[in-house]
């Protein structure tokens, strides 16, 4: 069983437990003799390690094992790294000591993917609009299985296990509200604008089913999840025989919710619901980021600089 | 009675009934002679008019004067403007017929004050901090007779009759969902947080008690309601005994949340709850003044170029 | 026959001369007095005139009428205005006088439709890459209804009859000779480029069979001709049967032309084919709208400031 | 006594001296074996060096500690490096060559702090206005223990033992000169405005008696000097009874010294006294930056890129 | 002799004075009829009128004319204008009453020309670096007739009489200065620097000898008096033998004076007495259009915003 | 004969062959050893590479020498490095395998200098107006033997062995269709304007004789090769007997071809041939980087992010 996680590990402990193998090489040092470089990892961070006796059976491990290690934690250029004295992959077939849990090595979104998109089919099955309800449903089915261990982006806020559910299921929780305290908004065209709006990271994105993400594809880096969005939209809508106008309000929808064009909207929001549509996205980004942030910051302490908050260092109150 | 509205008016209607002056002025025409130059208005709008021919009775007419016209709607330069044949103005004491409803002739918002100023402070009667509770009742006892009417703006959103309150009392509905949502949040923060963060515009505008604003105050010109709010803030703060840390961190949110340095605000929010109040204030703008260009357009048009909304021009669904 | 254009008038002159209505409204004058007010054109340009004293004929002019006026020229607010004594609809059938070459009053570009759909047309028959090539075939055929007259926007650069023919026909040009100099380019690529890239002009606009726009579609305002095209493109990709690497840069192409996020694009292009097609894009319609400046600006002057040149004032060399 | 500087070193020297530690620490390097890792400096500048092999008594090193080392000045990276041989503790009480000047250790203001006090004050004393010179003396009396030595800034321009004063002093001498030249200028309020406008600072920077700053403080990071000095001005108006106006004026200087928004001010200056101000200030902050530059520069050459200089590389003049 | 002054005209005035003809044309009133429109000036300002019914002499007219006048001042716009009864032309040579002082008729510098030029050339004269005394005196002597006019904008800052010369003086006095306070400064370059930064504005601008200007010269246009200056700078250098290094950094400091590319210097300021030039320059410009601004401006009023102060509207104390 | 070049080296490749030395030092390792730190290269491109022990000979060694090595490829932070185990300067002398071809050493334009010369001159002796041709003509004899070297610019686009004429050569050809398509340029203007624009280079940066730079001018630095080249072509105006119209506009066209202040241009193109000039510029510097970037990318594949390209990371089709 893991007993220590990375969050946990301070200078000068010495340590014998599982991690998994984030990336690794063997890479020459400036004295020109081999060492093994590697990253492992669990499911609250990473840290590097080197091991500067290579043996054969280390020229072995990738990406993804299980291994477990004996070292002495040590700091370098302010850095925790770990000195390794002896790696070797878990056998869990011949050694129970080497069962693990799986979920103990991948970051994930703090709640269950089948109820989260329990929650959200649940929203599209009661949206009034026939076409919305029928677009909705459709899509959350036709993508199920992705929707399980997708992240929402290749690295910043919601890239782990399931992050897409995660960030879709929190906008509608409070766009419902929203829809309460402005009366005046359409309801099944905002909580429908959450459901597709980020849709095509599905495709943007190349993640694998610990919800890890590699990079970006080919379409991804040369039109985007937003453009791909509006014709995914485009397509489905003339399946689902949608009159032009709810057609085009949705694409728009899709079209305009970064909002800035330096942020890939060509367009910014021309009605309300894709007005809320941004803001239910921006806040549930920058909620993350700052918890996050939070989770690794002492109290009555700063943050680190923090990229996607503009390099704030975020404060974490002493309570 | 009151029976038509500025935002009913059409070119080439003939009119008899009761508005506002909101401007009026004696002016010199092209040729020399002299014309009545009035600006009407009731809780729809305002539209100007002219009166070729002025009699003494007219230079006696004033700022916010209840007139009765006779009058034909015109259009100049694609606006509709009175070509007012009769003016004069209402004498209730003398005149039944000119009883008027003075509700139907301010913008107000379209809550009853006191009603709103229940629900405020009832949230901060019940915050659970003492300190904020304490502050909270204060503030919005200290300035109860402002609140009843003071608008959130010289122009632009909330600009109305206790659109302060009403800004106040959505920006608290969205933000009890909000700490709901995001469980990490300290829900009495960001509840203080709206009801401090635009107090001191009461000071920075200058109103009159029908909410309608006439400019700003020196000290609103000078520092603005943001810097106005920190040194209320911090007297306060004082006062009642707060720690540094709370009260530098309410300070902060007040300071923050216009979140960028070009629209007044010198430092971005540093912690959750500062940046959720940015959220909360900003979405309200938005949806008000979205609402407000729509009442104006017809469905499936388009509205005028909005200039607070980065000049777009906001579309009005069919249905 | 038309003798004299709208460029060539000057203050003091009295005219006898048929022009087109583009706009006409009767107004009410400052002194209560009803007028007409019309704005004439001709192939070369607008002038705006009064008719002071309204006649019940002059009450059934409208938009496209060609009208026989007499007036003089004089100026207010030193922009040139008709003082017109007469007006009046001219009546081909009954009076040979009144038989005029419709050429004379729409603004077009100087070479002949079908000439220019001929060229553009050849280009594309003689694409090697067989996709390509019935792709450009087939979208000139479907649309070559509508390029007979389109112009290339609704003001500004090309907006005239046929504008958009001219704008293809002269970035082909300069884009057959960029592809002998840099070699390495893909002449098919940037050929089908420059064919593909506005083609949705055609329905973001509105415009009627001279060429004049009357505004921007729905679709046009809501999402516009750029992610129109790529919508457009990706359907006939999907029906020709393209790889999916020549869809999506074909795709990318049209997406990231305008270059800059600001001006539309969300991507900036990432291969030189779609760099190349930028600037071909740019460059004429740069050239055009200096050209057409320059058509009313002395020799040895400036033109007036140009706001699509953004409000650079263009010198004419006095040669 | 020390007798080498850092600014003097070279490549390959052989040094035997003293210098202050400014930090220590002992690392892992990439063979396993801990060195020493210490930056030592002086009043010029400083250096970082290595200790190879790590003793007993190197472990009780501690920052501002002054050390007499023996070591070689290599290059790495292309910047100077020591070698350090032997590093021990300077102990003047037992060794009277181990008796320093601890001026030689510390950056300073090239003048002496109570003579700058001094200077300051006798502007102070000598304003006309009672308020602001009661204003004046008060604040320079209340804070005169730390002016002493406070630094300007924590990096950048000033960042030296008493360079708030050296920045103040400066400032009134080119002061009183544009009072001359523009003599519509209130005297009092520019010289009380350069009193006053970096007051703060104090507060703002954590910095101890050797004018070196570890940081900004909690306030300083949440609100800022600027909008501290807005609420320490405002207490102190309103202990001395001033007007609303010479209270808000006074207050605006502090809050748009800084000029443009995204550098702290949220409003810009409006009127020349506060225009002014901000002239001073940036002036002598570029003079200082600039001087600082060119002093370790070649004549005929061009210093490093200056990051607080927009990355300007600055000419020395061969002379 | 003249008595009233163009900023001392209020509303409802009865007015018979004298005034120079700034422009003056016949119109078309919206009736059809003729009016003479002008607009009148003196040392203080200017102000349109109309003449309702046009005379004969009205025709003979034209710029720069002394012109008595019968009027009433009226409003329209919320602006002051006049309505003309009678104007005629001034005739000294046959009346004594139309002798005018013509200083009364032009905006000009607050001193007397020869006196700042003999201040500047004083300057001059005393410069150490002989190279750089025998340039300014030359070029002082070369411009000499033109200096005693130019203005030193055709707008916004010191656009008046000697203007030019008043500027120079102005940085000249406080550029002494700074090089007492910044005792690194090379005094000569600094001084030499102002004298030379604007020269080239005499044939950037076109201007009479009474100080106002008519625009831009063609090379003014193309060029700028920026990069006029440099080619000046040049041609001079070579004339009178300087060394490489004094030439170029003579022509950086032209180069650089407006500091951002954008105000028109493609060079920022790279040593520190050209960083001074540009801080001595835009000190009095802004000192200057501050100092005009409040000229007009109430006691505890702000003036309107004024668009070479970034639209800031500027506050005169009640004193 | 050099066999192997940088571009084509892999991992773990041993090697022997020959390379320029770029650049050549000995440093202290961070155990205190020395080693040979070197960067070699040839004409497609450039390693880095250590030796761990270091002979006397090693110590002769210096930039552009041709040397012999025998060495492994390494891998050091993802970046391929050559561990040297051999290293000496080649003897062609006295060695025939040691005679080298200098061309695989240098990167160059990939046409004969001469040659582009030879095209250049034709198009020069062509020109119509007999002023261009006699300054084109002049300017190309005057600056002949630096142009058959120099590159066009000291790193990025052109950065290459007679770069500056292939950069020339390339504009005037896609120049010369460009006033075919747009009838109405002045043909002369445009491609005098080609020669002319970038001739300062030559004095802007410091190269020597193959084609690389080492830095910038003093000249270069404090003014640039735009404000250059206008003080050159002025000086070839004089002296040629320029009208004043013909001088300032070619002026113009060299001062304002980088288009925008921010790249050096204070103005903007004011005419077409102005306007062209820069857009032949832009496009053949960005075809240039796509071009290299191209060469060292695999098909299907996406170029590193390029800084010349605003970060872009370029793809290279899969063909």
């Amino acid at each position: 069983m893991k007993e220590l996680f990375v969050k946990d590990l301070k200078k000068d402990m010495e340590i014998v437990d599982f991690f998994m193998v984030k990336s690794i090489s063997v890479k020459t040092g400036s004295t020109g003799k081999p060492y093994l470089d590697v990253t492992l990892g669990d499911m609250t961070g990473e840290i590097n390690g080197k091991k500067w006796d290579v043996g054969a059976s280390d020229h072995l491990l990738k990406e993804k094992d299980i291994v477990k290690i004996i070292a002495v934690v040590t700091e370098f250029n302010s850095q925790l790294q770990l000195k390794i004295q002896r790696i070797r992959k878990a056998v869990p077939e011949s050694n129970p000591d080497d069962v693990m849990d799986m979920k103990d090595f991948v970051k994930a979104a703090p709640e269950v993917p089948i109820a989260m998109y329990g929650y959200i089919m649940e929203v599209a099955l009661n949206l009034k609009d026939e076409d919305l309800r029928r677009l909705c449903v459709k899509v959350l089915e036709d993508n199920r299985e992705k929707l399980m261990y997708y992240p929402a982006a290749s690295k910043n806020h919601h890239a782990e296990l399931a992050g897409l559910l995660y960030h879709m299921k929190r906008m509608l929780m409070n766009g419902e509200r929203v829809c309460e305290v402005y009366t005046n908004l359409n309801r099944d065209l905002v909580l429908a604008g959450v459901i597709m709006h980020d849709m095509q990271k599905i495709f943007e994105i190349d993640a694998d089913t610990d919800g890890m993400a590699s990079g970006y594809s080919f379409e991804g880096q040369l039109l985007g999840h937003i453009v791909m969005g509006v014709k995914y939209m485009d397509s489905l809508a003339l399946e689902l025989g949608f009159s032009q106008e709810k057609r085009i309000m949705m694409e728009h929808m899709i079209l305009s919710h970064h909002y800035e064009p330096e942020y890939g909207s060509p367009k910014r929001p021309l009605f309300p619901e894709a007005e809320v549509l941004h803001y239910l996205d921006i806040l549930d980004a920058r909620m993350y980021d700052m918890e996050e942030a939070l989770k690794i910051t002492e109290p009555g302490g700063f943050s680190d600089r923090i990229w996607t908050l503009d390099n704030r260092r975020i404060y974490n109150p002493e309570k």
